[in-house]
């Protein structure tokens, strides 16, 4: 497939701060449970995990949010934990609890045991998903490909699954910092495999969701979460089909370290709700792009609210091209989706006053 | 009692920035669950409820901490959630899932028909207990009081409990912001009641925890979380027993917004494990005192790496007064008590190299 069939390229060149004709719009789990559309696939397909392995399912299911909103990229249908899960420690989602493993790393032995899967084999499954959504697609808007962060996927193998305060992942780090920074290594270098494996399969941007990062002091948060991202994003693949492929960084709770995540050398930085676009802007909007960062929780609100709230942080990120519109974190389950449709449809309507005119949407 | 009585006055001399021997010291929740004289305390009560009610008891559990350790502060054993169980909400701890009530706040009809319960009636068997604690603690150290911020306060009123995500309590602030302003400034009148009401009763200085205003966006921060504090602040005394009564605000999560907090007329500001005290003091040090910040988790590590990192954080802030050592939490319940004790031994050895040799500890 070659470039010139993307019919929708505003957020590949938002991410590169490129103008554009209105700001380009996507939602961190905009495949997902809010929508019954997707309830209906997930039962269809058993388990959580036995939807993430049918490449066609996936396709289905990550497809499903632009058929109700004009939307500028889909994000393919995955978990973060595929690696962990593919290191043999044994995935289950349990209603209620979220993921559980079977197995935790306790040890340093452990670590050393780890295996390194590979999008080649162990992995394989996700990327076929990627390019089932490519194909399924068709040239639509681009599929953004991502991971979870060493750190973030290394918390869910020390807690065997999600954590209020991380004690057994941090003590790791305070007691055995050697042995956390092998395990960081081997799963930054999976990681980066992975990405890889994500590109070669059709993925058109990435992004690396580094959900606990903000748990971290930020002593630790530079030394085993930020470095690491650092590592993988040394190791991306910056081109492919003639074109940039961006790399976004999401730290959700680093709003105070934006200037250390920007010179990672990735493309975009993930913003949550507690970061005011305006500051973000003036800190680091010169380098990178921005985006975000709507609460999630505004989508409870009534449409009208919803629309202010959009026009606010529009005029927040202020004129000109380099802003990525999304929300602070994923969409939760219990949004009805027709509030959706009114943040998209305020978007739509209010963001071409922040563009040149000009600027065209697609290069073709 | 005259103020000479105090034997102890460093943190009120750090609160104020003023010279002291060594950084003074207290811990967030330090009467609490971690200690197994506070477990057989507690189990003698009945209920958690049943402990906070009996001044003896709560007077026994807010001495213990000192009894073991050499802290430079007692803070008096309650809970932040009197206010809504006084206002008629009907207060119970469940074990595994923490405080549920029993009536939820749904409407703006159940925000106008919510009672202002009084420090002298309904909420007297607190000012009991500090009364109690003072007189038990016989001038040893200074007791501190506290209370919950409104918008703290009204996340449980409205959820229920404990919340991911306050979707409930921000729906109120996005959909019906005259209600909400109506809930704050009502809760905000009866914490100021409250407050001073410890302070007659013998509290020497003063917490505020605004435990989840870091879920908000700055807007809303600044609108329903910050502002209200600020309106406690202003009808707080300053000064009684011809000493300042400090009154310290924490924001879990609001390392972003640390100019503001200190902005309110507050003495000193709390900080999380998520900012660096170097920073903090660069951006609001010469306004006021700040506490912290060592993360909770940090106890469970080696007696080494606690006293490393105890130099660090003593590095971080630097020569000179204003400091007043804490956590940036409260302590977990698994931490080890020794670690307790590590940390303290590192704290006394360590600080006083940062201070003025000639500085006193005491007035008397």
């Amino acid at each position: 497939m070659s470039s010139s069939e993307l019919k929708n390229d505003r957020i590949l060149r938002a991410f590169q701060r490129q103008p554009v004709d209105r700001t380009p719009v996507w939602m961190m789990r905009q495949a997902g449970r809010y929508l019954a559309e997707y309830r209906e696939v997930r039962a269809q397909a058993g388990s959580f995990m036995g939807l993430c392995r049918s490449p066609e399912l996936a396709a289905r299911v990550t497809l499903q949010p632009l058929e109700r909103y004009e939307l500028d990229a889909a994000i393919l249908f995955s978990d973060i934990l595929t690696i962990p899960d593919a290191m043999g420690l044994g995935l289950n989602f349990v209603a209620g609890e979220g993921p559980v493993f079977e197995h935790r790393v306790k040890t340093a032995a452990d670590i050393d045991r780890l295996p390194q899967p590979s999008a080649e084999k162990e992995l394989r499954y996700v990327m076929d998903a990627v390019a089932a959504c490519r194909k399924e697609l068709a040239g639509q808007v681009p599929l953004i490909g991502f991971t979870g962060s060493p750190w973030t996927l290394a918390t869910y193998m020390i807690e065997g699954g999600s954590s209020k305060t991380f004690a057994a992942s941090k003590s790791l780090l305070f007691n055995e910092p050697e042995a956390a920074h092998r395990l960081m290594a081997k799963l930054a270098d999976t990681v980066a495999d992975y990405l890889n494996g994500q590109v070669e399969a059709g993925a058109q941007a990435l992004m690396i969701f580094d959900t606990w990062g903000g748990a971290l002091d930020p002593v630790r948060y530079r030394e085993f979460s930020l470095a690491y991202m650092r590592r993988i994003v040394e190791q991306l693949p910056r081109e492919r089909e003639g074109r940039r492929i961006p790399v976004t960084l999401f730290t959700k709770g680093g709003g105070q370290w934006l200037e250390d995540i920007a010179d990672t050398g990735c493309d975009g930085v993930g913003l949550d709700w507690t970061t005011s676009l305006t500051d973000a802007r003036r800190r680091i909007g010169d380098r990178v792009a921005l985006q975000g960062n709507l609460d999630p929780c505004m989508l409870h609100a009534n449409p009208e609210v919803i629309r202010r709230e959009v026009a606010r942080c529009l005029e927040e990120f202020g004129h000109g091209p380099g802003h990525v519109f999304n929300l602070g974190h994923g969409i939760q389950p219990e949004t009805p989706p027709e509030n959706v449709d009114a943040m998209i449809r305020a978007l739509h309507e209010l963001s071409p006053a922040y563009h040149d005119a000009a600027a065209t949407s697609a290069t073709s």
